[in-house]
């Protein structure tokens, strides 16, 4: 057993969910890297105490310049605001650390690419947390696809509705609400929500080709959460776009913060010529599978429930019929990087990947405030 | 095309189900024969002319044994209360017509041995409305069931769950609610419920050998829908018994009309070596299938949506997609009546068939009562 | 009670769909005018004395000019490819006749705004067959936006999913296939399965503003039903659009006949501040809803079995939890259509309403082809 | 923080279930004491050394007797066979350890009455391991009835469903499947999969007065996985049973391991006056829940996701719309455990709570064995 020593840059959301994965990924599968909880970086010092205490943090660093000075770390998860992914992963890598980054990867194209060249010049493993590839109903999605079992693709649909935004009162920027602050998060849903979506659609359904996409912000105005001023919303709080995909089918996608009795229903849909897949995340553990090839009389869509042994990931966990949760597809996650790392096969998705979705990103911003189709 | 000259004799629910059917049956399938609305018989004066202006019958009686000896009536349906088929039927019998009686056959085994009798000694073709065996989901399930693809049956269960007289200000007897009646009704849902699931178990998984039940009646007074007294409920509001099958498997039954929030929810399942089948009539187009041949990394319970054209009656009707509703089965059992007199085969279920769910209930009924396994 | 004589054009599928709504809505449904099978209309005479003879229509016609000139004609239904509704429309409505014509309208707007002028002008009843409004799930969503139960509107999302045309051998024109032909459809998915989704939208959500929109021919060439020679296919395969609704909220559309496991499913969902709906054609009993006015900890979608008595239509049917099909859809239509005449009061929707259909399906055409947003 | 030291008798599936939820209550649930992982005791030496090297065990015991005589222990944790149960549990109690036993408590009634006396002597704090009351969709069920919201209560239904054992190659006996071994397991699907249904059902709806069942064995002979030798099954494949409550509601209970198609499907649905719930473990994220008291048009089943901030232990989680997995159920068995021993509170399920579930499990085999009523 090779320790791997981290050092935790956040404590919010993320920091909780990528802890818990490494806490738990070696108890579930076989590795010869194991995380150790090394350091706990923060400004707040007593959160981050507070924080290391509650994980099992080895120590606190205030300053992430110092934690990227020490030896004993030997990869850095940054689980900031999107707007401190780039500097803190440009020095990370100049400080020759492996690097775990909170996805979007940067606040837009030309963050990332210098990113990716950062990351490739210093040579070190990288990673972005676009944890749902790793949910085992999505992995069986690749792998039905990667095995021809749907033949040509016609159509690619996604979206990710949320609701918790309608209520004007809810505050923007501050810790809690910093994805509602454009200064801090780059941009609204399109980046929160949609790069999720474009990431896998990249992974399962290859490249984008062009796009014309639609924002809105619905609440013009927002209560600031740290000096209680009424400030202009800048983030998207809805955007949707169709596109064309390389490989000739149609694509459309929407996000949305607006849309009542959905907390997070990350949906997706492939049509291909042979057969069709749909997979949701509010019901995780199950995948939507209609075979044209099966007798007409008993064809229809088929609900499988991702707990058998011979499944992604599920042989590791409990028995058919058990499920498991959102946080496991961050374990898995964890696992495979430390299986990269073995081998010394680049991790997927890493900076250069996430960068993919970012041109996407960008190029549907674009378009909605020009109204005109985009080139990705 | 050759008349069929009908005599119904009641004109409530079933009056109008079967009505409908007669009318539109000839439009959709290809029949030889084809229904006449002849007479529409019925105590009531005023309430037969509106329901035979409204429908077509082109006369009316308001006496029974009257439309018996009309020459001009080739078949008389009985949609009355349960305590006069026993007579009707006889005497109809005697009088040569073939009749089509309203579900259960008769108020008990006994009286049903009597009109079999009666019924053959006189040659006259005969049927009973279990109008479920023709959706066309459930009759899939028997082609499925048939052809083997379900092998080795272990387990069979069944409910019929309503809740419309929860509210203890339901009343009983008269017209509108003599199905809480004993008197008229012979049982509660026992006759007007599980009857439906025995005959479809019975169709679809063979005999049933013996019993052990329970009953239960939650309402213990109501008031009397014509005299307006006080009395006591002598029906049973539910009902449950398990079972044994001649072949083996195992059977779970049960019905109530204090199920909150099912309106007339009939569920069944069966379990089998090879496959399983659920369906429900809250949405009868649909069957679930579970094929265990499938590869085992897409396995699941397929949602049949039983709207093609190879799927039974269904290309007789829409496009595939377009569901059809709960009328549509009285329309597929009388074009199946129709095509059974071109051939002059017994159609199925007849007084016989019928004859077989009624041993069931008073098994089951017997058991409830006497707190010991029946044997049917 | 009233007659109304109907002279229908057309034998096709929705022939059969309108006449049996024409023999059943008096029978449910309460109207002073009831309509009467006068003369069926086409060209074939073997096949208008075919279906004249199984559906019971007194007589035929082969021209539809000569039915237009009979005086025992009250209204004619035509059920013709899209490309002669222009013209028997507009000389109908010089006859004095009501029309009642099949979706779309027109070919496109300019021949729809000659059709509402005509009948305008002559001042006859006209409506056109959107029959979807009048699925009692639809027609309850409708009563649920109108009493405010959703508050302000944030997204409209709705699609029609077939997947008939996946099959390159799949002929393209003739009588069985002339919806592949842009010569008689005007255009492919746009006019037939996009335009339901439009009107809907219209009705539930108020008019569209802007629409910037895509559009895909996937099969480049098919044989021709009739020559068997092989020829380009002109229509689309596939449309999808975003928008804007006058009302301030987002609108989210897309058809294609290449969505392999959906055989006619339109969905369509609405986000309101207060509330969500949505409903799909599969299983178009039942109307999903969820209520933010819930109490927390028990809040989620509720799927509503529209199938009580108080729920739009369905006191006309059978009991709760007894569901009705596709079919009834029209019967309701042609029941609220004889209604409106005894009211004299304008049906809905009518040539006018399903003109801004037209519209919406010209801007999305237009804007697929200049890849330009477009208004309304 | 107070530590509490576990030593874990068995290594087997259950092992890894509680070792885990140990490793992880704290980092959830703010307790004050804290499950330090002591000691792993298994008469296998090698095999005992891997799950602790895996689990983080500081020490091993291959001697359960050396286990309970250890001062550093705190509290046992039974996870073998069932047919050590109550040895180990009276040793304990008298050792005056803590005991968290996994279900069912003992072989049968008598034994599990010896148990009860035996820690209530001893004094020592005792729970059984019946998770699913902590699944949060069943806790909330729990609050829903004693929040009042179902009002008299009518029927309760459950089953547990497997399918397994269908094929007779699985084998019998030894250490992967001594639940198919009456020595080892006291009973087949009784003591198993219904002791689990019983234990809820006793907690939402009360006492079971009598009960009628039937139980069956499908395979006759099996071979032994150790021996190899062809003997014969001796527990119950399938148990069903009918059942009256102390509160005069119906029960109706079943499971199988021959049910084809489902993994590990325990429902339960419970109907009152005013409302209705159910649940299944396929979906355990999920609670459906009928209120009567809905507008009538607006009424429906509501699918409740269960993942919001204010639903039984799901504050202690993610965010809404984020599930969580059948492991989360033991973790708040811990961290309830530990609460309670902060207040000196006695637990539930306890021994005591447990030995109900027994005699409801004894009175079902008796009553099946002689074909009779049996009172609880």
């Amino acid at each position: 057993m090779k320790p791997l020593n981290i050092g935790m840059i956040g404590y919010g959301f993320m920091g909780k969910a990528h802890t818990n994965a490494y806490k738990q990924a070696n108890n579930f599968f076989d590795c010869e890297y194991k995380p150790v909880l090394k350091a706990l970086c923060a400004r707040n010092r007593d959160k981050a105490e507070g924080f290391a205490k509650n994980w099992g943090y080895e120590s606190i660093e205030t300053d992430w310049r110092a934690l990227l000075k020490r030896d004993d770390i030997d990869a850095v998860d940054i689980c900031t605001p999107n707007n401190l992914h780039k500097e803190i992963a440009i020095e990370a890598a100049k400080a020759g650390k492996m690097i775990l980054c909170e996805k979007p990867l940067a606040m837009n194209t030309a963050e990332g690419e210098e990113m990716c060249e950062a990351v490739e010049a210093a040579g070190v493993p990288n990673m972005v947390w676009y944890n749902y590839r790793r949910v085992p109903a999505v992995s069986l999605a690749k792998q039905l696809i990667d095995e021809g079992r749907l033949g040509k693709i016609f159509h690619y649909r996604a979206n990710f509705l949320q609701d918790w935004t309608i209520n004007a009162d809810v505050p923007v920027g501050g810790a809690a609400t910093w994805r509602l602050d454009a200064e801090a998060a780059g941009s609204g849903v399109t980046g929160d929500l949609l790069a999720h979506c474009i990431d896998t659609a990249l992974w399962l359904n290859g490249g984008i080709k062009d796009v014309t996409a639609m924002t809105e912000t619905f609440v013009k105005e927002r209560t600031h959460a740290d000096t209680g001023e009424k400030i202009p919303v800048t983030i998207d709080d809805a955007c949707s776009f169709l596109c064309h995909f390389n490989n000739g089918s149609l694509g459309l996608f929407e996000s949305t913060r607006y849309a009542r009795g959905h907390k997070a229903l990350y949906t997706l849909e492939i049509n291909g010529e042979k057969a069709s897949l749909r997979w949701d995340l509010h019901d995780l553990h199950r995948l939507e599978y209609f075979d044209h090839a099966d007798d007409s009389i008993v064809r229809g869509w088929r609900s499988i429930h991702v707990s058998d042994g011979d499944q992604p990931y599920m042989g590791n966990w409990w028995v058919p019929g058990l499920q498991i949760g959102y946080e496991h597809s961050f374990i898995h996650q964890v696992a495979d990087f430390l299986k990269s790392l073995e081998s010394d096969a680049p991790f997927s998705p890493n900076f250069r990947d996430a960068l993919e979705t970012q041109k996407v990103c960008d190029a549907v911003l674009a378009s909605a405030k020009q109204r005109v189709w985009k080139d990705v």
